[in-house]
């Protein structure tokens, strides 16, 4: 029985209704229609996630409407930028009711958290993926951008690195466990919305981790021209991570896994004392910006290693 | 080998500069900015083209990069919102240049023609799929909707209905020729942009024809909760159409088939005489808006049919 596009969209999105800023003029017809405050600008950014590449057949539907929006809500956090808006285009094999009521609620849940509304999208027959157009609010005068890191400049990065990227493999093995905090990290990313508007003003560029430490840090580096040296040391990294190092015998592992999406950004040296508002947040200092192009790691036995390579999205 | 979704950006879209209002902050961030002037509001619109459903395996890259974008300026022309900025998320099933190439020259020469800069997207692996977020600019004060039908007003449409629908089932067989007009209807539709722009403040409802003018006409009589009256004959269709629904022995036809991409709007019966302005668009004028719910058609024979269906995006 053929059941309509405009039925399934009223059904589990139109009426799941958001709070904050309400669109000029939402879903149900060509366009939107947003009103962007007269002392504001707008950040907006575009991901998809395909099955099978960004995210596990078996994934949950709840957890995966929540990650969806929180990939983007990551994006708008290494701006600095205030959620306001968004739009999903979901391809779908077919219209399976159950999983679009788990997945609906997942996004909506992460988007009420934020006091985003739902503006519009498409609905679309194939293999399921997900596109997300996430818009946020800047004030016209501030901005976090990849390209401000200077020389001298403290490196940090947020919460802990490498757990998403362990808790994918777990994800893939049999022996897996929704409560393992590694598994949680990969299946449920929290987007560090608050860091990054607390953020504007204070740091000299940010990005967040998706593609990896040395793949992301080379975007700010490759942006600032300039290069950096990370004392390994410092990294922040759970027992379960250090467990699994040792095990891989790969001490630079925590470098190159992805979907960590916490910050990584870099405040002027002349801020010697980093306030308790922004350490609140569980950052840590990891390096410093250097005239020297490249990502140089300071090993533990003094050794210095270069990296070069990030996660690549296609394999041909 | 491996190829790094960054150089792809750059070398087949970024590189590729356009005109028009650039973004304060463009692609190679987390987010793009966009400074909307003081006295404008935004429209946003989503649509996915997914290969095997919305367009033919076969299909030349060129004319797929201009019609992704064309089918999106369809969306801003339908609310009268100039074309600005646009985000392309596209799905490759593998890397070929050559492709690329031409498919981005194809988008590109129609976001020049609108002025249009691109402000960022994402470039994933995985089955052939464009999905494209497009933003134009409209006064605060005025915009086309749904909503605004009135008993009394007469019913318009751009162009001439069913090419498109006819052109894809010659698309589909082997005697295709590229210069068919109904296979160029289909393959390279021609947004109405500058005719919304023009409707701004004169027509009352308009909405654009993608999936047939019975189902679009009928988003325009819900969301204005009112019903038309549509006179058979009055219907601009071209030699070609007629002789298909002779041949088919089908006389409704042209309300189903979709992707003409024309608009349908109403104005107010006071205007009496639509402009020059409007009729140099090629416009007609093929029936009325009615009290009662429900569109119906008035045939030659003095017979009324009662239409409505549309067309469905789901098979299941």
């Amino acid at each position: 029985m053929p059941s309509s596009e405009f039925s399934i969209i009223d059904e589990f999105f139109t009426l799941k209704s958001s709070q904050g800023v309400p669109p000029e003029l939402g879903i149900g017809d060509d366009c939107a229609i947003l009103d962007v405050p007269n002392d504001k600008q707008l950040a907006v950014s575009t991901d998809t996630l395909i099955e099978g590449v960004h995210f596990l057949a078996s994934s949950a539907p709840y957890l995966l409407g929540r990650k969806v929006l929180a990939v983007n809500l990551s994006d708008l956090a290494a701006m600095g930028a205030t959620p306001a808006w968004v739009s999903m285009a979901i391809t779908l094999p077919s219209i399976d009711k159950a999983w679009l009521g788990q997945f609906s609620d997942g996004f909506f849940e992460l988007a009420k958290q934020y006091n985003m509304h739902l503006i519009g999208g498409d609905t679309t027959q194939g293999p399921l993926s997900i596109t997300i157009t996430i818009m946020g609010l800047l004030p016209k005068t501030k901005r976090l951008t990849r390209s401000g890191a200077n020389v001298g400049d403290s490196i940090y990065v947020s919460g802990s690195i490498g757990n998403a990227g362990l808790g994918l493999q777990k994800a893939q093995s049999d022996e897996v466990s929704v409560n393992d905090a590694d598994v949680s990290a990969y299946l449920n990313p929290q987007p560090r919305v608050e860091l990054g508007q607390q953020l504007l003003g204070r740091a000299t560029s940010c990005i967040d981790i998706s593609d990896g430490l040395s793949a992301d840090l080379h975007h700010i580096l490759n942006a600032s021209r300039v290069g950096a040296s990370v004392i390994h040391d410092t990294l922040p990294l759970s027992d379960s991570v250090r467990e699994h190092m040792t095990c891989m015998g790969d001490n630079l592992w925590p470098y190159s896994t992805g979907d960590d999406y916490e910050l990584c950004f870099t405040v002027p040296a002349s801020i010697n004392d980093i306030d308790t508002k922004l350490l609140a947040h569980g950052i840590t200092k990891i390096g410093v910006i250097e005239q020297q192009p490249g990502l140089r790691i300071q090993l533990p036995n003094g050794e210095k290693v270069t990296l070069n390579k990030g996660y690549e999205h296609f394999n041909e």
